[in-house]
């Protein structure tokens, strides 16, 4: 299964793409930071995020996508801001027919090094052990690869599929 | 020229179009409300939400849309639930190449009252006697409309297109 990880964000978008192997072991395949221009107009910065997405899905075709639940931030206004770029992430998924589930900040951090509380260096830390990667690697790649571990970790295929209306999947988030 | 305003939300999406006539009379078209299903994953209400601005646009074919510009919510959840449909509204524009136009709450109302602090019951009433309709109107659908008016009031052709990378309009915000 090839998973893509997303750390949403509208001038730093991180994605991290990982392959599950035998024996449940990952293979790392791609991670990188999409950076928009601040000087464009907001929509333009918008539709970039998605253009760019596209190309990551044809290029790599992710059958999942991971991204953390957000319930908190700084303040509204980065709330508005981290929600739109989020919005954009998940209708680019929908487009492309990726279902994408989604998990607490607590469950990614615990999927990694057990411990619900652990901060971003260990995380960091973490992905490079479970990747067997050197070098730099940027926090919201790290976080991107975090997400996508943390679900090939968790993932079950579902017994059996939402009654919903429109076909919706009870099983992503 | 004809403009679609949009009072975004995801279990409500509000919408109206506007034609601006001779001697800058201005002419209901349609208005109504989106509904999402709140059993459907987040995802998919996200999605539908796209769907239905597209068969809007399609049906419609506005040349522009306005938006109210969003700085505040009731918290931090709410921000990221409205800036989550806000980001699906501006990339649904942007894939149908309608240029967005943002106008802040103060704006909107000194265009319809000539008072930036009019109460909702105010702007709805004067959003009915410009384009002369009767009947009952939702929240939504009104907010919209007045987006649409405010936007039909103020625009004005720019004068020079933005030299920044990748075609940004420096007009739309």
């Amino acid at each position: 299964m090839r998973v893509i990880g997303i750390d949403p964000g509208v001038s730093h978008l991180g994605f991290g793409v990982v392959d599950t192997a035998a024996r449940d072991r990952l293979v790392p395949v791609a991670s990188g930071t999409i950076r928009t221009n601040p000087r464009c107009a907001f929509q333009q910065r918008l539709s970039d995020l998605h253009c760019e997405l596209e190309k990551l899905f044809h290029q790599y075709g992710p059958e999942h996508m991971a991204i953390e639940e957000v319930f908190f931030a700084k303040n509204v206004r980065s709330a508005l801001l981290l929600g739109q770029a989020r919005g954009v992430v998940l209708l680019s998924a929908a487009l492309a027919h990726i279902p994408v589930f989604e998990y607490s900040a607590t469950e990614i951090k615990k999927a990694l090094c057990s411990y619900g509380h652990a901060g971003k260096d260990q995380i960091q830390a973490m992905v490079k052990v479970l990747l067997g990667l050197e070098g730099l690697l940027t926090d919201h790649a790290s976080d991107a690869l975090a997400a996508s571990i943390c679900h090939a970790h968790s993932f079950r295929p579902p017994v059996a599929a939402c009654a919903g209306s429109r076909g919706c999947r009870k099983r992503a988030f």
